[in-house]
């Protein structure tokens, strides 16, 4: 299915890992990528526009694409609804673009279940050990919120497993580095081609 | 058993393809990788010192390392055996260093049989439309040469599928940036990875 086709890219990882940095500076010096366009039933803000920042929908509207399976994955934050449209990453995997998709790790899962050819990039903050030493060092932390923080980051980190790839954040031009040499090398790998001569 | 070693990268392709090239270029830009180097039977020439170009050994010695399987591969050519001899790879790959390994198909179906975890990438010449007009365009062969040469190139692209990447050689650096990708992504490679946390 993907063969002739572009390439979706999924950035996932653990709250507050940076994710977001990491994918804003990879588009910053690849143009090209496309970002993926959420539907969402909360109102346009002033200077939004419909297609552009986000696709907007009424509640009534929304439900109707969930049960038409219109959704790689959808989740409500709250009080709204936002979603993850096939259509539009369809349009831009039939452009042969790639297209990339910055979500949390529960989306993520919707989303490989969905479409399990996907590139699955698990970003996670630098090891424990950096980590502890980080919070520790800060000295803004009592040593039970310290403890908590690092249980929840190893439990996150199981997560893993059902990703292609691991980046560890820990140094943002090194990981950006890493996000584009992943991509790159999908582009070659044999998987993804069904008849190379004519890619590119 | 590669999750706590090193990597071996095995860069083959169609003779005339230009992978020494690239690989000199790649080793020229990243000093984390190291050459395999070979046992053969042929007398080391002035200069040769036992193990920095070859391995020197008798042919005797060398019947007894393949009875003893201690070779990923081995052939010979005009009278003299060559062979990438085990002991060499492992050393590299325990001190957990990435080894290239720069060889031809045949070589490769070898390793591949012996090291199926290793990384193995297919230079491919430009697409045969290149190809071809590149051949038409030197004017220096007969038609009947160049449609030989097309009908062997498109056979050799055959073993394509045998290999996890296929990297196009038409410009160089552009391939030399994608061999690099391809062994920095391998690096982020969940499969490849027992505990990320300690990589690095």
């Amino acid at each position: 299915m993907i063969n002739n086709k572009g390439m979706l890219v999924v950035v996932s990882g653990p709250a507050g890992v940076g994710k977001g940095t990491l994918c804003r500076a990879l588009f910053a010096q690849w143009s090209g990528l496309e970002y993926s366009i959420s539907v969402t039933t909360r109102s346009p803000r002033p200077g939004e526009r419909e297609g552009e920042q986000y696709y907007f929908r009424t509640r009534e509207e929304f439900s109707k694409m969930i049960d038409n399976n219109e959704f790689l994955e959808w989740a409500e934050f709250c009080g709204n609804f936002y979603g993850t449209p096939k259509f539009h990453v369809e349009n831009v995997l039939n452009r042969k673009k790639i297209i990339l998709l910055e979500i949390d790790i529960q989306g993520a899962e919707q989303v490989k279940e969905q479409y399990p050819e996907g590139v699955f990039i698990f970003i996670v903050p630098p090891s424990l050990k950096t980590l502890a030493k980080r919070l520790y060092g800060r000295g803004t932390e009592t040593e039970d919120i310290i403890r908590r923080r690092l249980a929840i980051a190893a439990r996150e980190l199981d997560n893993v497993k059902d990703y292609d790839y691991v980046v560890e954040n820990d140094e943002i031009n090194l990981a950006v580095e890493k996000l584009k040499s992943i991509i790159i090398a999908e582009k070659c790998s044999v998987k993804r081609k069904s008849f190379f001569l004519k890619e590119e």
